[in-house]
């Protein structure tokens, strides 16, 4: 076992992609909506629309053209536009709502829960995800994931990759960044962790844009894992 | 069951002395200090002048007189005060830095995690106290705790009985005030959150400071309890 392994005592992970599958989740409750209101909509385009709003909305907020809004505000915004593309028509207000909050809903990969309740008799284990705390903490009572602690960009008012989300993490944790590991399907966000001082755990998520993307490991990640389940195995767990 | 019961959303739980033992905890984890290095202190009212220094310093922070100041950094001031008046001589910094760590392991009350995992399968429940994240999640893991969301004043840089301390858990929560039910042992934390518009449920912890405290009922509060089971059991839960 790595000396790192010893050394982190708090994981913070990306969500969205990371734990949960966000694209087959939207896929799944947009078709159930449809057949409900007779709906022709390509569910899969409209998922992949939706994400694809998600970072140029929030580096809008990020530099300062748009005010803090938190990610719920973010998708709705996005949603409202993306309606008459996807000729999703006829939905109440109150149907609106409930399919923005979908992301509340999200359904974990499925080593996700098997192999937090691992990592978190070892660890503090911590949401750090651009996702606002109602959303993650609604989303953990749905999928029964059993987070120490749900911290995320909106307690700081920046949005992962600056550096305030993880290194407020690490100062609300009481820990130094070494001893926090950021653990994310997405190398970027690994990158600009580890600029502030955290450890980084990659893991593939193949299929989180419903084609198999490139997940090969990289030297630079302190660990590399296929799921969360090796990764605990890899940390002693 | 109140028509109350099914318009409140979340619960959040004032936590020293409500949910955990304070008192009781510093008193034990003192006398096994003092035996390991034969120091003969009065651990109960070491305890209780610590608790009793906690209000005036946050009281400082509220009127601006000190910076925002966590609760573990005013319970090491306080400490560090209280060393020679009650003459606990003799431990090193890391024995000090040890110790100020109790309020990290304070024990639950025997009905609190029972309780509090009955609430939970009908409610989003959060802890909204003035210990700050790291403490509080620190505290759940050893406590077996099983909080949805770790809620503090450190989040809102306002200590409870300010208003946005109430208002931000909201907030955060994505909740009205009105749908939100503040659950203490305390009295003037509870009316500070019905200003606000949160509800209220008194919970009776007569033992809290040791010698039986004043625990009567009172008619303004939605829910008057024994404890969180009886909580449980007229929430319907």
């Amino acid at each position: 076992m790595k000396r790192v392994a010893t050394q982190v005592k708090a994981l913070t992970f990306d969500v969205f992609g990371t734990v949960v599958d966000w694209r087959g989740s939207i896929i799944a409750e947009g078709r159930k909506l449809g057949r409900r209101k007779k709906l022709a909509v390509d569910w899969p385009g409209f998922a992949d629309a939706w994400r694809a709003g998600y970072r140029p909305a929030m580096d809008r907020v990020r530099r300062g053209e748009l005010p803090w809004t938190n990610i719920d505000g973010l998708h709705r915004r996005i949603f409202d536009e993306l309606l008459p593309r996807f000729r999703i028509e006829g939905l109440t207000e109150a149907e609106k709502a409930e399919l923005n909050r979908v992301w509340h809903r999200l359904a974990p990969w499925k080593d996700s829960v098997a192999g937090l309740k691992r990592l978190k008799k070892k660890y503090v284990i911590a949401t750090l995800s651009n996702g606002n705390v109602a959303l993650l903490t609604n989303m953990a009572k749905h999928a029964g994931l059993p987070w120490d602690c749900v911290l995320s960009a909106e307690l700081f008012g920046h949005y992962k990759p600056d550096p305030e989300a993880y290194l407020g993490a690490a100062r609300l944790l009481g820990l130094e960044p070494s001893e926090v590991m950021m653990v994310a399907a997405h190398k970027d966000d690994l990158d600009a962790a580890a600029r502030t001082g955290l450890r980084t755990a990659f893991v593939q998520r193949p299929m989180e844009f419903g084609t198999k993307k490139e997940v090969a490991p990289e030297a630079r990640f302190d660990f590399n894992a296929k799921n969360f389940v090796d990764l605990a195995r890899q940390l002693g767990c």
